[in-house]
């Protein structure tokens, strides 16, 4: 039976009391780092930078951070507190007592005393940041499905006794148009005190211009909606304004279901092995969202921005909900089984956008309110997908996208406005520096940055946590422990500008470096990239031919997904290369596109665009278009599923090579100065 | 604060506990009768006729009944006995194993022990049973809301891995033209298993042609519907096989409300002066209605009717429901507030008809089942008068139609397809008995028929509970009461027949008889009806001028409405009227006909229907299109506030005098001998 502590490669902090988990948003970056140093050096040590011009001598205040949660269940500020260590009294000078109730730390003074989840606000941002789940402006009319209308009713007499809701429909249909709407129960349940404490004039929201789901007492206020993407390990909110589609707040957690398997078939397993685990994780799910949910409504926000004006938001103030997931978390969610999404041929339990009853569901806000669900485009992409389509709108371009979008497993759209095909392609764990020799995640003491001298085959290095270069320290001052994704995406890229790796990815047969040799207790060929001295296991760090073979095959994989695409339909060149996702947060896309990842596109034609998923949800939350555009996508996008073309396999074989020198030069160009840090001499 | 025990004047066999309420269905006649009498008894006593001409012997077996409630709540067959009395050895020759499981006793064995809920089945009714409750037949095609849809489906493929909703969606639109159809959540959670299980061939049950709400493994069984008529008293439920529309079974029982108070207004002023009496009484409502349910599952039927299957209906197998009520009713089932109902301008909170999710409501029958809500003509007029309309579609006929609906409320409907229009006039509790000096319910040694004989003004009469009349008998072995309803009507009009009471309802001024008086103490005139020696108060019952204008009152009232009626409609003559509801079984219409209570109408046009709201509200639910004209109805039907019209005290005093006796005597002629039983010589 798989529980969460049968994954021993999966630790989370709980299990190693030595570390901590620490995830940090808007990025979604994360990683275990030791307990005890600074979130700012956490930061680094995980690749997010947070502006700390002062070096962490509590004397600029740049590098305010709030703390967002900080452990899996709910326990409020002081939790937060204990997980970020006590209170320095420098921090004061910098943090308002309000801000200080809010979570906000100084991110040189707050330790890791355990999980932590960091938000980061744009002005503690340094500028490396890429992706990024702040809401970014969308380029879409606010016409959201639901809305607020005013009016002024007659109280019924004796000469005209017609009931509540008929003089209500009636007004609305006579004032705005709005025909044959429905109400909902519990707002129909509430209309005869909205009505006398208004002096018969209220405020309905309406929705889809269909039914009414509140009536309130008296002229308009604000009403708000909630885009909800739900990552598999994270969850991000867009807390909104609905009339003006303004984004109030971002709101993000750990998804509860993280201690059932850190990825989707883990989750899928845990449900499949256990009676209760789809209601389990559900449950939890939804207990999380609704603990979203109460801190949206237990903050204060100035509102309008420009405003002097402190609004707080009830619940009930949350008239609609949009939900983007991956399959596994729309089945999951709605406790629809997702065995079927792990068992050939992979099809979804359903396609369509869903609106359930906020009530219905368990989530607490209004209760009258629908939670549109994205739709589903296949068993292996879902509506986060459909979300990066509706944002990123490829269906709209005459140039032809390529829209990657890759974790553990990758999402690949290709097309313009003529057609639109996605598939999804098993990368495998490498580009996580998983099932690799010395592979780690990206965390303190992972070789991040990495060089290697064509003539001496000496090799340079950096590690995360530590800003000087090999190079420029002592050896043993390192500490080096392994190697992170993009460390293995150097090593290879130079091992093969070197010339230690031909082509085909496997050593040259002449070597002359004294880091190169064959393992004495397994036969296998490696190439030394850390000395034993240098770091802090004791023994070697090495890349192997194995390791080598794991890049290439993830690599390859991406590649033919993409060459496959493009016969498919028929495209010789892609115009743009959108890159969306943790991935592009991860990994350099100049260097992706160098190793033969990506099909041949203009350096500057390659974008990265963070959070593109929760964009689209954002999208579909206001502007009600989207939404009828979401089911058209996932209707119009063919899934095609690449392990049936007859030469898949050969595809993939030949994919595997390194691309030819020349062509890697051509990319290289006037990039390489920034990309890859001239080894001082 | 007005608990049950604060409403003195509506005592039930509970607070008395040498009288016990008992209800018989499906005439739904009811009254206090004492505990230790035999169930045929106690049916006499309140006038409803089993047959049982063995005399209570025990040897013919025709008194065969269902006790069908022992008590408000549900203890099963072991409190029906309770309630009943102990089971006697003659019983078990008539009465199979089980049919006394499914409640059957003889009705001259068993007795009444406690408050009872009895059903009369068809065989045993005696010939004079005028109201029914049971299903009549109904002259409408079979086109339920939900129907059942056979579908096999090819699984999805490696090549066509659409998800299984789609897939059933696309073969349900190809096979059988169904479009845009939605899924409920909960049928969707089903769907993998239903299709696993059926080998990929399912029956679906769709609603509206639009939503899904059932999917089951393998070919069509029988699928269910349940039309309830929620009365303030009595709750009857007609099971349905909903393909076929026959009528599986007629449940019933006393709305679990009674103990809030016994009529509408005093429902509304429990809720008023109770912070949660809407709740209990809504909460009460449903548990009585989820015990009925409860009661068509644990029950075994025979179906097809001519077949030898037994089958058993599970309460997922309940697919849609109907429900007919009062505008009171209708408000406390669905927790809206009542209180506007019982204050001018008598708005309801909304007239449409209303669709509601089973699992919201908390009716347990299949969770994803919509409860189809009859719509409200005005706060007066409930979903219950739609019903009726339906079922006697006034609004088809050439002819036009008055109908009187009336109880304690009356609800009147006049007109013909061109035009339809409704009003509720207050007759006052006069016509049951209640506000009368001797007046009673009609319960054993009421008088319940009576002549005046023109000369001697000797009173003739005959009670409740006794076969032979006064003349017939020792007047010691009268043991007269007091005088229900129909003894009062006819005392009315016997006395105005006698000239003892003249046009304007005033006793004449010459009185010759010793039956009249003036009362020494209360100065008012009256006619004394029983001597006190036939009685067992041991004192004179009578009938006092105050009475006679209660009654004048109630019918004037009632024919005010219907003449106010026809003047706004500009009809001179009524084609056909048509008495509904419990009205027509507690009195005789011809009399009241002549009484001057229904406007001018030949005899032979003048029919009672029974329960036509449940007929109506069955129509719902066996025809979707009944439920369009439904809310056709009920914007359609012009509600007219009669107490507006300027001259309505002039023409309410004016319907005060009893007609003329040329009038009168045309109605009689040919009837009298029937209707008035001619005093033996």
């Amino acid at each position: 039976m798989a529980t969460p502590t049968d994954i021993p490669s999966l630790p989370t902090g709980r299990m190693n009391a030595k570390t901590a988990m620490i995830i940090f948003q808007p990025s979604g970056r994360r990683g275990h780092v030791p307990i005890g140093i600074t979130i700012v050096e956490a930061s680094r040590s995980i690749g997010v930078d947070i502006e700390a011009p002062c070096g962490g001598k509590q004397v600029c205040g740049k590098c305010k951070i709030r703390v967002e949660q900080g452990q899996f269940n709910k326990f409020g500020i002081e939790s937060r507190h204990i997980h970020a260590g006590p209170w320095q009294p420098g921090e004061s000078e910098y943090i308002l007592p309000e801000e200080k109730e809010a979570g906000y730390r100084l991110g040189c003074s707050a330790t890791v005393q355990g999980d932590l989840l960091i938000y980061v606000p744009e002005a503690a941002r340094a500028g490396k940041q890429v992706v990024s789940k702040a809401a970014r402006p969308l380029d879409i009319s606010i016409d959201p499905a639901v809305k607020q209308y005013e009016i002024e009713l007659e109280a019924p007499t004796l000469e005209d006794p017609t009931g509540n809701f008929e003089r209500l429909a009636d007004a609305l249909e006579k004032q705005y148009g709005l025909k044959a709407l429905h109400i909902d129960l519990s707002a129909l349940r509430n209309l005869q005190d909205a009505l006398g404490n208004g002096g018969w004039q209220v405020t309905v929201t309406v929705w889809m211009d269909q039914e009414i789901v509140r009536v309130q007492p008296g002229p308009a206020s604000y009403h708000f909606g909630l885009a909800i993407d739900i990552g598999t390990t994270t969850v991000a909110a867009y807390l909104c304004e609905l009339a003006s589609g303004q984004v109030i707040d971002t709101l993000s957690m750990m998804n509860p279901q993280v201690k059932y398997g850190e990825d989707v078939v883990s989750r899928i397993s845990f449900h499949m092995e256990n009676p209760d685990g789809l209601q389990r994780m559900s449950t939890d799910l939804i207990k999380g969202l609704n603990e979203l949910i109460d801190q949206a409504s237990s903050k204060e926000y100035i509102f309008p921005p420009d405003s002097a004006k402190a609004i707080r938001i009830r619940a009930a103030d949350i008239v609609d909900v949009s939900v983007a997931g991956n399959t596994a978390m729309h089945h999951i969610l709605l406790k629809l089984d997702p065995e079927p999404l792990g068992v050939i041929p992979f099809a979804p339990t359903v396609h369509h956008s869903l609106n359930i009853k906020a009530r219905e569901l368990g989530l607490k806000v209004n209760p009258a309110a629908h939670i549109f669900i994205l739709p589903n485009e296949a068993g292996f992409v879902g509506g986060d997908n459909v979300g990066v389509i509706l944002a990123e709108e490829p269906h709209r371009q005459d140039q032809v996208h390529l829209i990657i979008d890759v974790g553990t497993n990758g999402e690949l759209v290709l097309g313009n406005k003529d057609r639109l095909i996605c598939s999804s392609c098993a990368t495998g764990p490498a580009l996580e520096g998983a099932q690799i020799e010395c592979g780690m995640r990206a965390a303190p003491g992972a070789i991040e940055r990495l060089t290697i001298d064509p003539k001496t085959h000496e090799v340079d290095y950096k590690v995360i946590g530590r800003d000087p270069w090999l190079s420029y320290s002592e050896p043993q001052a390192m500490n080096t422990k392994g190697v992170c994704g993009s460390g293995i995406l150097d090593a290879v890229a130079q091992l093969y500008l070197a010339g230690v790796v031909v082509k085909s990815g496997a050593f040259a047969k002449h070597q002359i470096s004294s880091r190169f040799r064959k393992n004495p207790a397994t036969d296998i060929k490696e190439f030394v990239l850390a000395w034993g001295p240098e770091t802090s296991i004791g023994k070697d760090i090495v890349i192997t031919q194995q390791d080598i073979r794991q890049i290439q095959l993830a690599k390859a994989s991406i590649y033919t997904g993409c060459k496959l695409m493009m016969r498919k339909m028929g495209v010789a060149a892609i115009d743009k290369i959108i890159v969306a996702g943790a991935f592009g947060s991860h990994i350099d896309c100049t260097l992706a596109l160098v190793l033969g990842m990506f099909p041949d596109c203009a350096v500057e034609n390659v974008v990265s665009v963070g959070n593109a998923a929760g964009d689209g949800c954002r999208a579909a939350l206001l502007n009600r278009g989207k939404r009828l555009e979401a089911d058209w996508i996932s209707r119009h996008t063919e899934y095609v599923e690449l392990t049936l073309e007859e030469d898949f396999q050969r595809q993939l074989m030949e994919a595997i090579h390194i691309p030819h020198m020349t062509d890697i030069f051509k990319h290289l160009e006037g990039i390489v100065p920034q990309q890859v840090p001239k080894r001082p001499h």
